[in-house]
């Protein structure tokens, strides 16, 4: 198939969704039948052997001995676009079509999204050998008709010698400049808190405002400084995105106050840095106001850094293919990630238009998918199992 | 009574309530008819001739021809102190039982927190001959057995001439001035406002710091600056108290913000201009961002003035008396506001112990009350219907 015909592909997929109109296809629901029935015809078509393993991933082998292992994933998250997994499952098989000189196993994963059950990666988990078994899960499993008994058989073995995945950038970077596609050379790490400003609810009108312990001023306070400092610090990203006032009114100083904070970056000193300076400029922003700031660690995710050799590949195919070449990392997690656990793993982004993701707008550009083709065989020409 | 006694009455009207354990009494809730049956008693045990009027406000008459109105509130907000109102009602009880030398009528307003039905001042509005109408309203009336078509006899003639209320600070600067009373020369203008912030969401580890159109970064530099101009401007006061992120995710930029502000001085010209100028202060934050800001006013009250000659005489009353004469400003609305626009009206403040009300440690000091009740015999003693 050519790039066109991948692109078909995805948006035949939309078609299988929960809920009608939108695209929204969650672990194991019902649509996830039909995309397996799908892809499935579609890896068997360009002659692989297909199976659905025990937690619902697709797999398609090509080729025998040692092989590189292709995938993304195939669940979406609720009103998502076409793209986000789905577009590195067909270009997957649209390279095994092209008979690259390496045996290939392409993966279509069941979960990535963490969606329906708060858990992402249940499929990419079950390959390194460490699945869910959250009993939910296992219900699910079951009812999708599988075997949880035969998860452990899923996980990969020796002959799987690498990973590579390819996937929409889902940010602005690579349209900003001008590039269709984007070798990654690490999966940033991630801190996440809830921090809680105590100060005290008093009367909007009768408290001065030399007298108020404002959980809210402070709170504004911290979050202007934490886009303030994430603009100063070169490779960090910083993000205040819930906020709940309490009591919430208008006529009634906020007496308290809880915010979620997420911090990213590549280096983890630097990230565990940036974390720890934006929380003590939230305990001064509360001490100026006789706020208590308090805070717990929700997440400390460290970063990923993707194999070297692989990313030099990638780099030397992106070139000889006749494309410029940017190194990049992601700011979001996937598959990828919980592979590089295992085997060498590597990802190769393909442009978002307007950096559009999780959204019906969600889009890739004819050209930049064939430019990923195109990197791709040259890549698995050169390719030999370590 | 003595000001012990007036205490004690005011904690007696505490077991009326909807919600055993707190005090929560709304206007014409069933708690109400036991509240009319004491304050009755007591407004006869001081020689009065006592009615509960069409909207279910209690008034009793001592003495005849043209008198001086004291009164106050005997509805609560939700888990309320026992003093908000209700002690302004039992001191114009206990004055008359001292035997002013002139006619009195003691008022105690069925409702001014506007809980209910969100409309405040039922009670007062009905006095001045500008009944709130609502069905609902009217409804909760016939409910109490009262009759609608008697609400134009509720409202005050020829024969009232002058509105007193003594009220609890309900905030911090008298406790701080350490004055037991403060004589009230304005009630605070109020304009308020909902702002809405209009940015881009998107996904918090994608976005470069530089792509980002963050609602809520605008927000926080804005409500840091509205406290730093409202601690700046002299007389007034501003509070964002209630706020509103969407999407609402850790992981997500927030795309749309909506937020209070409420301003308050007791100039009309500093008001209007302090809130054009954080109106302005919220749009260039959102310029610098991408993010487009509206919002639309839903108050704009003007100051109320007391009667210049009254707070004359309660000035006066304060200093023979033996006591500090604090004048200041009332942050807060009270139905002086509403009685101010047919009668001579003032309010005489009672020290907050700790500025705290709306809440069940909402207390006064007995010392306080004895000033009050000291001060308001001065003044009686003095006045004469204009």
């Amino acid at each position: 198939m050519d790039h066109l015909e991948v692109i078909r592909r995805c948006r035949v997929l939309s078609d299988c969704t929960e809920e009608p109109g939108h695209i929204t296809r969650t672990f194991l629901s019902p649509p996830m039948r039909e995309v397996h029935r799908l892809v499935g015809g579609w890896m068997e078509q360009a002659g692989m052997r297909v199976r659905v393993d025990a937690v619902g991933n697709i797999r398609g082998v090509h080729g025998e001995g040692p092989r590189l292992m292709i995938g993304s994933h195939l669940d979406t998250v609720p009103q998502a676009g076409a793209f986000d997994g789905i577009l590195g499952v067909i270009i997957g098989v649209a390279l095994v079509e092209r008979r690259p000189p390496c045996a290939i196993e392409v993966v279509g994963f069941s979960e990535e999204e963490g969606v329906r059950f708060g858990v992402p990666f249940i499929g990419s988990r079950t390959l390194v050998g460490d699945p869910v078994m959250d009993a939910e899960v296992l219900d699910a499993i079951r009812a999708f008709v599988l075997d949880p008994a035969q998860i452990p058989e899923a996980a990969i073995g020796e002959e799987v010698k690498g990973y590579l995945e390819f996937h929409i950038e889902q940010g602005p970077v690579l349209e900003k400049m001008k590039r269709p596609l984007g070798v990654v050379e690490a999966i940033v790490g991630q801190s996440r808190f809830e921090v809680s400003f105590l100060g005290k609810a008093n009367h909007a009108g009768t408290t001065p405002m030399n007298r108020r312990s404002d959980a809210l001023a402070a709170a504004g306070e911290w979050i202007w400084t934490v886009e303030r400092l994430a603009r100063e610090t070169p490779d960090v990203v910083a993000t205040v995105g819930q906020l709940e006032v309490e009591p919430g009114a208008p006529n009634v100083i906020p007496g308290l106050l809880r915010a979620s904070l997420d911090v990213r970056s590549a280096s983890n000193a630097t990230r565990i840095e940036s974390a720890g300076l934006l929380l003590s400029v939230a305990e001064a922003a509360g001490g100026r106001r006789g706020v208590t700031v308090s805070y717990e660690q929700r997440l400390d995710q460290p970063a990923v850094p993707m194999d070297p050799a692989m990313v030099r590949a990638l780099s030397v195919a992106v070139k000889t293919a006749g494309y410029k070449l940017h190194r990049m990392v992601s700011g979001a997690g996937h598959d990828a990630m919980i592979l590089a656990r295992k085997v060498p793993s590597a990802i190769l982004f393909v442009r978002s238009p307007g950096g559009i993701s999780h959204h019906p707008d969600e889009t890739v550009l004819p050209e930049d998918v064939e430019a990923a083709l195109a990197v791709g065989m040259r890549f698995l020409e050169n390719w030999r199992p370590a």
